[in-house]
């Protein structure tokens, strides 16, 4: 026949023959019984770990949130140092609106009454002097309160200390005045989530929760896991802390929001969790300036146009809500790699075995190097 | 030959022969032919899907950001209740600066002049009272506004309430002070992002972009999707809201700046897609507080040195600038391991189509039996 | 014998016969050599850049973080145009506290004793006037400062401008208060981490330092790498930026805290990695506003009860606390992954080499090709 015709039969064949390995079947149960088995615990994990355990068939996302809370409650202090005052939120919040966290002043020291001048400053092994001569004018010691004006003044009957240029009188951090009530605030934190790549959101609020239950409800792990009203108290102790001890050097509070969602249609609500950690670390080893604590001021200015400010140091608890999760959604992509990846073991089981393969009773390994045929010649026949 | 020489030979053998199954070849059109577009699936599902769609060949990094806002525009509120007032950004941006959002006071209830006293509570069903007998001295309601003092007092000629001690006069919320013109301001939003992982760095003011355009542009979709300057009522509206109604109750509203690029060189541009939505819900439904207030206070001192104080319950829309986004580049692992997965289905079309494989014509299968010779036996001869 | 048992005999076959397809070795050293050369390099791929260099057999979370700031310093301003002032915490911390980021207050224009009044607007193309006539009641130009009266009042003896409803006196931004000590200013930063996915919690106070190390370190990248102080002049410049340069205009700088780590047991220490760029662009091509500033105002209540403000205008730094990483830990399903994907190309190799497989010399191809026997009728012999 004319040589293009053979040709064309020839790419026939190559391109629509179907092509299958001549198989040799040893009838070895042991061997037979090995490789089952192997094949056995391959498609287990695939089935078992892969998709039920890690849900690795899913595409994932991470979430994008959303928070506003409200405290709600007053307080009344009257210790023997500071005259009595009633505090309501726009005392104790500050700043009065931030977005992710909030906080509650729950102890402070005040130093009323400050002006720009000169005073003495507070005893210490680098402040105290004889005369002038121990002062240089103009030198700022850090760990001070103001720039030296080269004076030595009496502080008191005893001492005699460097003077300052300062805010004066300097805070005396002696007279504290703590908000006892703070433990009973409630705060009502609004939460809502996005999956940008799923277009999916969602609110802490959940749909089925009617107003008047909101009203009334109060945060419980067991009896109202889902009211998003919480008592300050009943967070800490949530965290494994004690609201009296933590309100007097105060410290941070995280408020974890866990989203992460399975949202296959299979899956049912996706739902928030709730759980309460304290984030700085209170132990008394290797801690410098524990708690939590900031200064602010609130200026005055007299009928002569002196400013004055009363300088507040502030010791309270600052809640973090910290919003995290994924979500999972099945996507072709991830399920092909982690079943071909499996199924490549499964195919390199069968292959394998009998070359780096497991090891099998010898017999039966004798077996298969008998049908190896060392001499390629002899295959020629 | 010599015993050493023999296994010397033996090892060569089986370090460096190529060994290759011995196939068998069925001319079957129907069998080649479900074969060959079972392969074409695969290499499609590879490079159309996984590719192209996926991009499963990248190494991916999420964005991180940094954002400055700077709020432009006055206003002037005349009501009834409220003596005329003109208002700049330092009075209506609180607090005046923070970082990944920005809040406008739209509406406010404030009442001057507070004072640390005394006065009867506002009446409702558990503040009413007809003698000193209905209050509890020390009793503080989370409902109420203070501390009960015990007494009993007139609250107008028609009521009778307990009294507290409070922040005196208390407030009441009815005459709201509404800055209409808070739709007309302006807000700049310089945002940079990095993706660390792959060193790369990107403004949303774009190289491009010269600086009058900057100076006289605002943002629309249409003619200036990259002008970083944006209207207040137009970040409203394009969320599917209308300003005047957000104003009164106050709400959070989303300015979402998608960062998500493929940074691959063949991509070209990495640029940022804006994009709006309020964030809270307005839904009367199941909703507690609905929109967003917080209350704050201007601290004063009268000449005497009693500290009175503005309390403003201050109403408005907090914008939140939420930058996301995930970056992806080409890297050697996803590829080798999509890729690899995808094979791995390839051969395994191969290799067991006839075994476990898809149903083929009984004839082909036949074929393929008659080859399995049952009898291992046979094969030694 | 019975139908039955031989059936039952054929599936004990098909069950738990091992199959071992028939292998044929050609003693090519060329074609044996690139085999296993092939081989080799899927394995060194495998074991080198995927376990080694990209860790891919792990699994990874990413962190959550709480960061609190603690600034110190103070500083003395006596410039021609201010009064001398003493600046500490509580004056140049704006807003007192916030959680990723504090800003520092390095220059200003204050604009004091400002009250609600008319006053001409500053001179400008759009605001100067002959007379009435140019100006329109009730107009109020987004660049100027006030909503205008309609009178044309004279600014100075030269110049004529349009009156404005505003706070008055209007800023003149000329008279610079810089706070020059600022780049001495030190700041303590605590921050802990938290990987949820591997309930891994860790602060950047390492447990091995102790409270007096503490109390006189600062962080230097050589010999204090692990100090939480951080002086602001030793940021910017490790940021490459000039502080004093800076100071005038403002910034924002990044403090960037990588806590990407490695958890496996074997990997050792997880510590932070402290790292400083400047966030915004400060080239002066196609920049609108350069550096920041925000305006803020302090109120005070004249004895008439006439409210006045001081209105400052505030350069500064803020620092952004960034906080990333990805932590990584040994898991099954990512290692199979990729070991399956690499492995599906081992076994490639072998299979397809003499099909579609790398070129080798003709004389190999062609023994292979002489196994294949093309016409199918010779194997049923």
């Amino acid at each position: 026949m004319s040589k293009s015709a053979g040709c064309c039969k020839r790419f026939l064949h190559y391109a629509f023959d179907y092509e299958t390995p001549k198989t040799l079947v040893i009838p070895s149960l042991g061997v037979g019984f090995v490789f089952r088995f192997t094949q056995f615990l391959v498609v287990m994990y695939v089935v078992g770990y892969v998709c039920v355990v890690q849900k690795a068939y899913q595409d994932t996302d991470t979430v994008i949130s959303t928070v506003t809370t409200k405290v709600k409650g007053f307080a009344f202090t009257n210790t023997s140092d500071t005259e009595p005052r009633f505090w309501d939120v726009a005392d104790y919040i500050i700043p009065p609106q931030s977005d992710h966290s909030f906080f509650v002043l729950t102890n402070m020291v005040v130093t009323p009454k400050q002006v720009q001048s000169h005073c003495p400053e507070l005893p210490s092994p680098s402040t105290t002097c004889v005369d002038d001569c121990n002062c240089v004018e103009g030198r700022s010691d850090p760990r001070g309160n103001g720039i030296q004006t080269g004076l030595c003044e009496n502080y008191s009957t005893t001492a005699r200390t460097c003077e300052v240029l300062s805010w004066c009188p300097l805070e005396i951090d002696t007279k504290h005045a703590l908000l006892v009530a703070a433990e009973n605030f409630t705060v009502l934190i609004k939460n809502s989530i996005t999956y940008p790549k799923f277009n999916f959101h969602r609110r802490n609020i959940l749909p089925h929760v009617n107003s008047s239950y909101l009203k009334r409800c109060e945060f419980s792990r067991l009896t109202d896991p889902h009211c998003p009203i919480f008592r300050l108290k009943h967070i800490v102790s949530e965290a494994g802390e004690d609201f009296q001890d933590m309100a007097v050097k105060g410290g941070v509070l995280g408020i974890l929001i866990d989203w992460s969602c399975d949202l296959d249609w299979w899956a049912g609500e996706c739902l928030p969790k709730y759980s309460f950690r304290r984030l700085d670390n209170k132990h008394p080893v290797n801690n410098v300036a524990p708690g939590y604590n900031f200064r602010f001021a609130k200026y005055y200015k007299a009928a002569d146009g002196e400013e004055t400010r009363t300088l507040i140091k502030a010791y309270g608890i600052r809640f973090d809500v910290i919003v995290f999760g994924t979500a999972g959604r099945f996507s072709i992509v991830p399920t092909i790699v982690n079943l071909g990846a499996a199924l490549s073991f499964l195919s390199l089981v069968r292959r394998e075995m009998c070359q780096w393969g497991p090891p099998m009773e010898p017999s039966s390994r004798n077996n298969i190097f008998l049908q190896r045929n060392w001499n390629p010649h002899e295959t020629r026949r």
